[in-house]
């Protein structure tokens, strides 16, 4: 066997300029320590959803509080993104709009849908409470438009404020908890002329209450390590070390750090490491989601949990989908059409080799076209067309038979209203007959991480120890949160605002 | 929303008494240093494969060596694994059994069976290597048959040295490289008698090997923490503390720690964290396989890789399984039955509900039964049986139909010889007639996880900035290894003994 190979980063523990290692001072004012440009009780990293609810938190339970953000401006992947926050157990907007839901059944159905391996803790949490929560966001100054979208989709089209997005109301949880929507859609003004985002009307009322706070906000300054005091109680968090344009800057804090920086979706090594099937195609997340967060946290013995867990986008309207029937690379069904489309994604992406088809017939075609909910950009032609099954099926290269047995079994079962293999429900059951139409939905998936630093539900950094790291506190997607293997549309922006709250009361009094 | 729970853990920082946080000293000498109970140039954790061949190459390379044994004796789950060592690329026995094999057709095929998201690089390594390798181990006293098993199944009955252990000669692995064996068996001399496996006469002579080479074993030490040096360049490892029978022992290592004291999947937290699909369900390892190295090197910021990885046993006679159709809990066939089992086995874990039936016609079941190489222990009495597969199917509460469907277009395929669905060898396909019966496989699968630290082709732990943590070296399955979401029997003591070498290799030249 020959000798190690030379290594062109030799291993002399030398960090690399880019390190993310911690400094390690023997105490925030002693000789070792730098000289700090700014100092705050809290110090929040990153300026999206879950650091700006960190940041009222803190700031209203009497801390001084800066927040540190990589961009130039506030908003983070939230303020980007369709801005479903998903909250339940019988909200406001829920009861004014006639929904049926408690704590209960909010916890049951997480449970079932977040899973496996979701963190029963933080489920407990979240649910117990969401309603609470809600009325937060709306003291804040965050609006919801009571009405309802009961149509299948990814959002609602214009600024209806509730709607199912998490299969809620399909197979297998329509029979593990009562359906109740928990989508919750800040209310736009203009989103049909496409300014605006769900998101940015999120964010733009709680950053007015930062301001109000007293909050400050540094920008364009990267957080690049974090600083430890080796006192007597072990290693502390005090402080972080940026750039900001090339120039080093040094943030003291006297209570805690809260990091919220964001997943890793955008770090191709992490990736291909954690989440290697979705690697290279990211979807609903910023290039500043490169994961150093995480790496910071690790760097000073942070646990990880659920690192392969990934939401899945796949791109297709659901009124196509749901009018028809999906197949894998076999021609088999795999998944209840009607159900949230993220999980359709997570089946396809991560169960079936990204491979997918959707078989219509030209009625249903023709139909998912002219609805008043169609998704326009989500809607493509067929690549293949033909007058039965069986000849679509021989255009596809399918095995012979394969997607004639599907269609077979799934008409006789559709004409008496069932659907004993998925169990759709009887609203979209209808026999595929006449001109077929073939979607080929191979590859269109993309998604983001959900696995991070492994936090307990008042947001502490757990160590791999299982202690929290003192002045460690962190939320959003730099965590794993509630969602383990399952996703709903709403989870990222609950559990990151939910849980952001959490650092912010921890930090401050830390 | 209320003040944080009150946390039976307080987040002080002390470290609890079973803290795998480091011990850091100013200097191995200096006067905060422990008073070390034994020093050594190269510190082995763990006298596994990957202990065994780190501590062989070490020494060989001149350091002065002392592994560190959690039991009461050498083996870890080597000593007890069925033995398999996965090696190619051409080895003496091979060619003495007439088959042909190279790097190139070795690497495509482990790039295509390990993935997605197998590392590269230490593929590379493996290949390149593996001819080498199996000629070390011979020259260390390994000593394998010269006959090759050739029938399905789990191992070989006898001691038969050679047999395919990865699906290399099954679709769709067939079609990416030229199939060959490379399952490579220690030879036992009296495995009938139940008193040897084929992991234990690979140990027996590395451990003869050890004692030759006057390397120390110190045994019932469990290790705890590393200790790391606070040097100018940076932290590095000096040595372990570990405790024997309650008594603290330090160990001082002057030039490096090699980790390799097994996986995590004896650890509850961690499976439920990383693979919860498997959790509660461990097969095939060691109870000291609590992932407490993992934890150690995550402490000192080492990085982690494919947590989620995992190896899956099917507890099923491949006999049996090869003969019929394996379908999940909703009819349907998701794997061709003659792959390697832990193939079958991680399809249906982790992508199909760990669900699965196994329908035979009475013909298949008789043969499966009376032939020489049945598993007897694996072979299960049907749960339904019926003379047709309708009733079978509705026995079984399946949807209506959905398994004659597929039955149907087996059968279809099976009578000229063809399985385009899956691909299964002509010589495995006939129809399914007759009476019916039907295996439940349901639950019926365990393994152990494959994810741990990051390190590179030649065992160096690395840190999450990508860098070596200096003095700190690891293989085995407390590492991700070749492997990532695919698996062959044999690539954990491949890997392990081949990276386990290079990482005693490393240490000594440190």
């Amino acid at each position: 066997m020959p000798a190690p190979a030379s290594n062109p980063r030799p291993g002399t523990g030398h960090p690399s300029a880019d390190s993310v290692r911690p400094l390690r001072i023997g105490s925030p004012t002693g000789a070792d320590a730098p000289e700090w440009d700014i100092e705050a009780d809290v110090v929040v990293v990153g300026y999206g959803i879950a650091g700006a609810c960190a940041a009222i938190e803190a700031a209203r339970a009497g801390a001084e509080v800066v927040i540190l953000e990589r961009a130039g401006g506030w908003g983070g992947a939230a303020a980007l993104a369709g801005g479903f926050i998903y909250m339940g157990g019988g909200t406001g907007l829920q009861r004014e709009l006639g929904f049926d839901d408690d704590v209960e059944n909010m916890r049951a159905f997480l449970t079932a849908a977040m899973g496996p391996g979701a963190d029963r803790a933080k489920i407990d949490a979240y649910c117990e409470g969401s309603v609470a929560h809600y009325d937060w966001l709306v003291d804040a100054g965050v609006r919801f438009k009571s009405a309802f979208y009961g149509e299948p989709g990814w959002e609602p089209p214009a600024d209806d404020g509730l709607m199912y997005t998490g299969g809620e109301n399909a197979a297998p949880f329509n029979a593990v908890a009562e359906p109740a929507p928990r989508g919750h859609v800040p209310q736009m003004s203009a989103k049909k002329a496409g300014e605006q985002s769900a998101g940015l009307m999120l964010m733009t009322p709680l950053s007015e209450r930062i301001t109000e706070l007293g909050v400050r906000s540094e920008y364009d300054v990267t957080t690049r390590r974090l600083v430890v005091s080796a006192g007597d109680d072990g290693d502390r968090v005090v402080g972080v070390l940026g750039t900001r344009f090339g120039r080093e800057l040094s943030v003291r804090a006297r209570r805690g750090v809260v990091l919220a920086a964001g997943s890793f979706t955008y770090n191709d090594a992490m990736m291909r490491a954690h989440v290697p099937l979705l690697a290279g195609r990211p979807g609903s997340a910023v290039e500043q989601h490169d994961g150093r967060a995480i790496r910071m946290g690790q760097a000073v013995g942070a646990d990880l949990t659920h690192m392969d867990a990934a939401e899945v986008a796949i791109h297709c309207d659901p009124q196509m989908m749901v009018r028809g029937i999906l197949v894998n690379g076999r021609g088999q069904r795999f998944v209840t059409e009607d159900t949230y489309p993220g999980r359709i994604g997570q089946e396809m992406a991560l169960h079936q080799g990204n491979q997918a088809y959707l078989i219509l017939d030209e009625r249903a075609y023709e139909e998912a076209g002219t609805t008043v909910s169609a998704t326009p950009f989500l809607r493509f032609r067929p690549k293949w067309v033909g007058e039965t099954v069986a000849e679509v099926e021989a255009e596809m290269g399918l095995p012979g038979g394969a997607l004639q047995a599907t269609v077979e079994l799934y008409n006789r079962h559709a004409a008496r209203g069932e659907d004993p293999m998925f169990g759709k429900n009887a609203q979209w059951l209808r026999p595929i007959e006449g001109n077929i139409a073939v979607i080929d939905l191979r590859g269109r998936t993309g998604g983001f991480a959900l696995g991070g630093l492994r936090t307990d539900p008042d947001s502490r950094v757990l160590h791999v120890d299982g202690d929290p790291v003192p002045g460690l506190f962190a939320a959003g997607r730099c965590t794993s949160g509630i969602a383990a293997w399952g996703y709903a549309s709403g989870a990222s922006l609950g559990d990151g605002s939910y849980f952001g709250r959490r650092a912010g009361i921890s930090a401050a009094a830390s």
